[in-house]
């Protein structure tokens, strides 16, 4: 089977084979991995040692925005979300339960948030003190360019926090060069292409307080503080620690395939094959071209189109894509991340187009 | 290797290997298993259909502990923990830091609390609607008893919700029975011996009202609305798939070996075995025979005791036990859970008696 999906992707089999066995967390054998893994991760995200650290938390990526709203923002307090996507929906829905204001500003779900965007946000809600942005939405596969948004953030003296899930280890970001940016976060599956389980947050270890987050469990300054009085290889609360290890190999293979660059060409590459045979088919794409990122393919459903029947057909030979949508109109959406190849992609799309022409002739 | 934890415990190789493959949580063919695990569960709690249900939650014990705190007591209201261990130390701080008032009761960690305790503490705090009780407190091996706690709970007409996590599946509770209580607490590892990464809540479902949590990570009523809505089978968030996927084969042989009781008879063997062989290698036990849980066993450390080099020493025979504890003086903490055999128990206690003689000759 070949998975297609925003996630949780596929994954190598040395990933899983990392991840089949049993592992005291708190082992001194295992200490090193996981202190590791953090290290690596502060690399690949160009943050600064003192100055950021990477703070894991388990659970889904939902939490690990809870978590981050709720460490940097005081209750109370209002941040803007800028709302193209039913990610940022989320964060918007998180950070409100959590008793923060929410300013949502919306747009349209076709296109990325502009430098105009981020002023106009700032101009209506001058009581906000964080924008909080997701980076790629995998409902139609947009992309919000924090080298867009971050600067004007940085110019009118905000601060900022990216929810890159979909998007960090294949789309680049540096802290370093981003002093506006308090957290990104992203997780141990999408494009790092370990198993789900774990959520990491890269924080700016300066805008972190004890107290403000209003639960222990999602206090990321309590993270970091267990980690000075523990040590950076001990892990607060019983982790999925088979993840963990899988995040290790994950991140072996990230480097042997030549890190952020070389994993952006092949998703790239996998959406320009997947692209072109959706439009050969006859399919017509939910996003202009200049919009489309290399995450997600998002395709109108033709009229008439049985979404579940087509995710069935394409399933029996061998290709799973997602059986819902999350767009307003009816859509089909295919991801191209995880340890998926061209060639793998050349497949699907003749798998694809094998199903349309069966469903023709039908 | 033989762990011998308090967990993430040792796992059966089909468990480890049912969750060695890529799973799309939505996709048709996972999510009956996600439902049938529901399903498994319910039956084992005692559980009525409809008027319980289980609500799962991702990540660690301690998420699931807040997640209920919040969902089941109005912010500024009041539980009582009995603290006898370091996991009703837990419940006190997450509870706390969720804006919730706790009265923490002092109890020595060397015994379980007696229905006195129960009376004493509700007239002590009469404030309280609930109680927070460990079951199993993994630092000490001792038992706070549901069947002894809950007919007190019951008679004074307040509510009471379990830690069960180190005790479930081992220690038999049947909520039909215990119509005080509000949700029983465990995860996928521990007594189950599953991999880590799933909590689960065995709510009752009239106890759970909208908006109360002040979070929509850890709103157990909203894990049941997902359910209503999306149904049984469908999973809120990205979980760790694979912990779920090894769940349901943890289920098979926790039903193959004969249930719960199959389950604690092997527990107790192993607890005989290991308990019996520890003194006549001169360890002084922790606690008195009568408070002894089958869980985990504690001992003194002899004077001078060098807990890392005990435990390195053991490891390198292959047996790996705690390299920390959490009682008031120096002792050494030792599981009698997870895929562990009486045999290779045995196997255990003559390791342990090996390093005890390597060393005294030393």
């Amino acid at each position: 089977m070949i998975l297609l999906t925003p996630g949780p992707v596929q994954t190598r089999p040395e990933i899983r084979a990392a991840a089949a066995r049993d592992i005291a967390p708190w082992d001194n054998d295992f200490r090193p991995v996981y202190a590791r893994i953090r290290e690596r991760i502060l690399a690949i995200a160009g943050g600064v040692p003192g100055e950021h650290a990477v703070l894991p938390l388990q659970g889904a990526g939902h939490f690990l925005v809870e978590a981050t709203v709720r460490s940097l923002v005081d209750a109370g307090g209002a941040i803007i979300v800028p709302v193209n996507g039913v990610y940022a929906q989320r964060i918007a829905k998180l950070t409100r339960a959590a008793g923060r204001v929410v300013h949502e500003w919306a747009l349209p779900d076709t296109r990325g948030v502009t430098a105009e965007d981020v002023r106009a946000m700032f101009a209506a809600h001058p009581d906000a003190t964080h924008l909080g942005m997701v980076v790629s939405e995998t409902g139609s596969g947009i992309i919000n360019d924090p080298e867009v948004a971050g600067p004007v953030v940085r110019g009118l003296g905000k601060r900022m926090f990216l929810d890159a899930v979909s998007a960090f280890g294949a789309l680049p970001f540096s802290m370093a060069e981003h002093p506006e940016c308090d957290a990104l976060l992203f997780t141990s599956n999408k494009c790092f292409e370990g198993l789900p389980g774990m959520g990491f947050c890269v924080a700016r270890l300066a805008a972190l307080a004890p107290g403000r987050a209003g639960s222990w469990s999602f206090d990321l300054h309590d993270v970091w503080q267990h980690a000075l009085t523990h040590g950076w290889g001990s892990i607060r609360f019983t982790p999925p620690v088979q993840a963990i290890a899988a995040f290790d190999a994950a991140l072996d293979a990230f480097d042997a395939e030549g890190g952020q660059p070389a994993r952006l060409a092949r998703y790239s590459a996998n959406m320009r094959i997947l692209s072109e045979g959706a439009r050969a088919m006859g399919f017509a794409p939910y996003l202009d071209q200049a919009q489309q990122g290399p995450i997600i393919l998002t395709l109108h459903q033709p009229p008439g189109f049985d979404l579940q029947g087509f995710v069935d057909a394409l399933k029996a030979r061998g290709v799973l894509i997602s059986n819902f949508y999350t767009t307003p109109t009816p859509t089909i959406r295919i991801g191209c991340i995880g340890a998926v190849t061209p060639d793998e992609m050349h497949h699907a799309v003749a798998m694809m187009r094998d199903v349309m022409a069966t469903r023709a002739a039908a």
